[in-house]
């Protein structure tokens, strides 16, 4: 597996892994009908803004963003966003594309990564960020309206790098 | 001193006011020399974002905007940014503000208010929203480079509505 930036090419590979994910609307804080124009624009947002493709054997499998978590005097602390094929889950992929993007925020001199919403239901998602070093600051009480667990916390997460 | 729904003729009065916060360099994750159209952008956004103004015998001592602090399942939860003219300190036009604007939110549907990023240096501030029935939830170690206090920390704070 090997992670790159992605080009303008890989988007139609992108968009229904994303897509998926929002239609599920249990981990992302999106409308579950989010549009594909309004998807390429927060996805592949020009610079800052990175995005990252993770491919097995040619085919895509997941992808990330990378940016800062806020503007000006707090942009040295990096946010990002990930996506994983559901085909793919349980081969380590997203796993692979946490540790590809953490080294890539390091690479581009941020000095922490933050979570703002991770959906405190997504036990995978927060056991794969606690294994990776990154702690819950807060949970938001409330603050995700899940379509079958109902109104449930948003962890803020967050490591130095 | 009245809030309203800011016009855009008022952005001639609500533009002096953000660029010397946003000069300053010790409350806003923006860059301090933002220009006026990306300021503009982010102020006057559109709906669902709401822009308001306080004016004191006519003369727009204060503005805010009021928008969801997530889309999708997170678009309960209000965020809203504040800014009075430094000229106005001391007359209780933050807090004026303030309750205003949290009165909004209520009438809007919001479940909770939350701020992102409350510079813990802004003790004013952060008195402010304690008083007002804000919680600090986290505070993001070293997430904002000050001026002159050099990497401090950035409040999540929280209240319900």
């Amino acid at each position: 597996m090997t992670t790159t930036d992605a080009s303008p090419q890989d988007w139609p590979a992108i968009w229904p892994i994303l897509r998926q994910v929002a239609a599920a609307g249990e981990t992302y804080c999106w409308p579950r009908d989010i549009t594909e124009d309004r998807t390429r624009a927060i996805w592949m947002a020009p610079p800052p803004n990175l995005t990252l493709v993770l491919r097995d054997a040619e085919v895509i499998v997941g992808t990330a963003t990378l940016h800062p978590n806020q503007d000006g005097p707090g942009a040295h602390i990096a946010n990002a966003s990930f996506a994983v094929d559901p085909r793919c889950r349980g081969r380590g992929v997203g796993r692979r594309l946490a540790q590809d993007t953490l080294d890539r925020a390091r690479a581009e001199g941020y000095r922490a990564m933050q979570f703002n919403a991770v959906v405190e239901t997504n036990t995978g998602a927060v056991a794969l960020w606690r294994s990776l070093g990154f702690r819950v600051l807060a949970t938001v009480p409330e603050a995700f309206l899940h379509p079958t667990a109902g109104y449930v916390g948003l962890h803020v997460m967050h490591r130095a790098l």
